[in-house]
């Protein structure tokens, strides 16, 4: 079946094996969950369920870490519309990569990306939205002393002194081969990939030596990093790392999430009578007839619910599986499947929004800003 | 014979009228001389000489000026190199239409521009060389309180953020048809027009209503500003007025002034040696021998030492005319000629680099920076 990943697009079913030969990206095997376990104790289940699934250099990474020479994150997103779960998922992944290793943390909110790239959306539109992302980001428990958000058209002088610099490195047939521009695409979406490059050095550049990077994101924005994999070296710093995750599933069948279908994905604004209402109309994996699911069981590996249980909310892989197990052999019925993870998503969302609420007066701690 | 002008290369003899019709201009005719005239009481020697010979939309300035509406002036200075006369020649004349009609006047030094255009030069040099410009420009009077200087780099944050609202307007194709971009552009290059368009709508947005811009400028200049005039009405705002001048020639045979080649111009900074050297060696409408020239003449239209009295150094039209006529007559010799022209470039260079080391002191209170 065909698919499409870019950073704007996500079409159809993907195929990640497909995707990573495509990409040119690392499978994280076991070699790889093993050494970051010998560090920190421990690994993440989205690790584990091979969630975070794909990676560049992570192997060096970990190398200069144990041999003291820390990295540092950097993640971002791209503020649209408000933050749904599948948003949320990698941030979280972040927080814990940050807490368990100690590490700084760049996460870039690209309004400057949006607006060019969305043609409904104003400069004031993405603007505002990066700052009530940037709520949502903070309320993740992000460290404040290692943790900077920066909002591009926030911080546009220091970032355009640098993206020049790698804009300069780049001919448009490069960014048309990677991106797919078109005659119609507008001259700030060609330029725009520079600016995502700048928090790959930057750290770099303000410690004035060079300091490895990761950069933990959703596949379809490993283009930017392709390409900035490509460039950083010629500007003598070191090709930034990257870990990957697959994108969680929309709520309907076959879908994405998107804001434009709101039924599609649960944003952390949504009342717990949303969740439990959106959940209800998800796509299952099960039988059509209660006798019929008692007798086949139903299908986890196609259930949403339960997709958003091994993605987010069942952290434990015992209980995890014991669900997985139950569902198939048709013990819980897909009306209970749904009622578990409505609880999980409110459980988190109730405490999401409190810690949301008190983000508002932490946030110019955490603003980069010129 | 062939030509060539973009405003990154110029190549050939330029033939105006061609120009004209080319970048579809109109030629600055005897009514808006007069018009000129009329509300400041003088036309300036290179309006009256047909060195600043076309423009768009300058009757429309005009008009709204003797309605009470004053328009603002936008000019600007790409920083690779040290400024020598043929940049000094546009920012006297924009000095003076300030004067004359008090009105402010923004300068951009594309520091960012030069930096992606020119392979050699990295970042520090541009923008170091646009504070060295700035010198240079400040140095020739501009009114303290209605000037502002804008280096790009140092506004890059207010400048990023309203140039990404005219690149979302300009297309691919549009960039490319104007400016002649190729593959193995940079993708820099290709975005870079958007930050030039700031300044033409820059005053209108401090103040929140639209405000006539009048953009003095060489002719080699215009694509920019035939996009910004397509853009700028899109973005609510007006379409900028330009008034376009001829590329003052270079010293040598047939050629243009070129950092590359020292002999090819004078710079501010040349000693009075260097300038009388640099004018001795000039391409000169005289004749092979003395004998020749007392009975053929020499031609002035072809004299660089002339051209440069005509495009700069003799305000006077009278004496300029006497200069021409006894030139034509062989009453005045090559050397005589030029000994004239150095006379006058020194004069005025002495004075420059006094105000040019008073500049130092004022460059603060010129340079807008975020």
């Amino acid at each position: 079946m065909a698919f499409k990943v870019t950073p704007w697009e996500v079409e159809g079913d993907i195929d990640y094996e497909k995707l990573i030969k495509k990409f040119g990206l690392d499978l994280i095997e076991d070699n790889i969950l093993k050494k970051i376990k010998d560090i920190t104790g421990d690994n993440h289940f989205m690790l584990q369920r091979k969630i975070f699934f794909a990676h560049r250099d992570l192997d060096f990474i970990l190398k200069e870490y144990k041999k003291g020479n820390k990295f540092y994150l950097y993640t971002g997103r791209g503020p649209s519309e408000n933050l749904h779960l599948g948003h949320l998922m990698p941030l979280k992944f972040t927080k814990y990569i940050q807490e368990k290793f100690g590490v700084k943390c760049y996460i870039q909110l690209t309004d400057d990306e949006k607006f060019l790239f969305k043609d409904k959306l104003s400069l004031e539109d993405t603007k505002k939205m990066a700052y009530e992302n940037a709520l949502d980001i903070i309320a993740l428990g992000f460290n404040k002393k290692n943790t900077k958000i920066i909002i591009d058209t926030e911080y546009a002088k220091t970032l355009y002194n640098h993206a020049i610099k790698v804009a300069k490195k780049i001919t448009f047939s490069t960014a048309k081969a990677v991106f797919g521009f078109k005659n119609s695409s507008n001259i700030g979406q060609i330029f725009y990939t520079s600016m995502q490059a700048v928090p790959a050095f930057l750290e770099s550049e303000k410690k004035g030596k060079n300091i490895p990077c990761l950069i933990p994101h959703g596949v379809d924005q490993d283009p930017h990093f392709r390409v900035s994999r490509d460039v950083l070296p010629k500007l003598g710093y070191m090709k930034p790392a990257s870990i990957q995750c697959k994108l969680m599933p929309g709520l309907l069948e076959g879908g994405k999430m998107s804001a434009s279908v709101p039924k599609s994905a649960i944003f952390t604004t949504d009342s717990p009578k949303q969740v439990q209402d959106k959940i209800q109309n998800a796509f299952s994996g099960g039988k059509e007839t209660l006798k019929e699911h008692r007798e086949k069981g139903g299908n986890p590996d196609i259930d949403i619910p339960f997709q958003y249980l091994k993605f987010f909310f069942e952290p434990d892989n015992k209980r995890l599986k014991k669900i997985e197990e139950d569902y198939r052999e048709g013990k819980i019925l897909t009306g209970e499947l749904k009622q578990i993870t409505v609880e999980k998503i409110n459980n988190f969302l109730e405490k999401h929004r409190k810690e949301r609420e008190k983000a508002k007066k932490k946030l110019d701690n955490f603003l980069l800003k010129d």
